[in-house]
């Protein structure tokens, strides 16, 4: 698959099918994954699969637990407001709740959790690179998926869990579900464009280039 | 550019040409850039791209102040130890010091300077998706670099200069150096592989499946 195809259409995908991801596409994935730039190359990354029945149901329960406190936040108006476009911003954020909620709903099904540890995670830029490089080698599988934090309101539960020695400093840093989705590819869509996100030399000057389009447009593949 | 080529030698350049970046290119790589998941979808975030030979000067006269200060952290301790290998880690210290000597040296040389700026930007979950996706287009026109966080020790001085309303919320989460590299593009290497890094159902387990080489080794394009 095309880099530009894959930067282009990886969205998240709330709602995917129960077949299994066979080991080679997992070992595909992460192999991928830990190619990415992270600080010194120190590397202190772990990636923990959960593909066992009995532990995702023990985790469905936290995640549904930690769910209905990060609503309580956004209702209580400490989470993130748009910068733009109210009126697109609650149908967008009202299509996230719906999928969201079927995802909770269908957490047992998902066929892989991922989660990612690591220690000193510099503001994520040690471990993002790796967590988004995982998700775009995903895509060129077929394999679609959605990082998610939620379960970091119960991290220490989690981590009991799945027996992360936390004394030695391991963080985590986030999960991702992953699992041959049911929507269709797409390219991300209602992004303001390049124009209105930039600037050159000061703040607020004239980025120099106009994108009236996506500059991808083509037909998705898988 | 298949999408395995770009994850996995797209490895940070310091050292590259004086060549500008046509300001095409730089559209194409904000495009793929905003593409990129992030919470809500509320892309609070905004790219700064700084080419004013005089804004570079100063800027270089800051990036020299920080990288010493970082370097003072460092040999305090204070910041990442590696969690493997210490000979390999140092040898790998002692060549990104020698690179990032002749970064900070020939800052002025850079082309282009591209600031990110985010409001939340929730762990880092919902921008470095975005700016390793610009790494990524990027390599794919054979434009190279490195994220730096190093200014960060100044950011109030930085923000200052390039005029960032401060007061709206926006931090500074990373600088990309951008450029015609003069090293040449490679599989990132000295990387732990999969087994070492990962597990499955619980910390520690076997994760099932082993990787004893590269799964892309192609040769790379560009």
């Amino acid at each position: 698959m095309d880099v530009h195809e894959a930067l282009y259409t990886t969205r998240m995908m709330r709602r995917m099918h129960e077949d299994p991801i066979p080991l080679e596409a997992q070992a595909r994935i992460l192999d991928a994954a830990i190619r990415a730039p992270n600080g010194g190359n120190t590397q202190r990354w772990h990636f923990l699969a959960v593909d066992d029945p009995k532990t995702k149901a023990q985790l469905a329960e936290v995640y549904r637990l930690c769910r209905a406190r990060e609503y309580a936040d956004i209702a209580a108006g400490g989470l993130a407001k748009p910068a733009h476009d109210p009126v697109a911003h609650a149908e967008t954020m009202r299509k996230i709740k719906d999928s969201g909620d079927y995802f909770t709903e269908h957490f047992t099904d998902i066929p892989l959790l991922l989660f990612v540890f690591a220690i000193d995670d510099h503001g994520g830029a040690n471990i993002y690179p790796a967590i988004w490089s995982a998700l775009l080698a995903a895509r060129a599988e077929g394999i679609g998926g959605v990082i998610t934090t939620v379960l970091r309101y119960e991290a220490e539960q989690v981590m009991e869990l799945l027996e992360v020695p936390v004394e030695a400093g391991w963080n985590m840093t986030a999960m991702l579900a992953l699992g041959y989705p049911r929507g269709r590819w797409g390219v991300a869509a209602n992004r303001r464009p390049v124009q209105e996100v930039s600037s050159r030399n000061r703040w607020g000057q004239d980025f120099g280039v106009t994108v009236d389009e996506p500059l991808w447009n083509g037909v998705p593949e898988n």
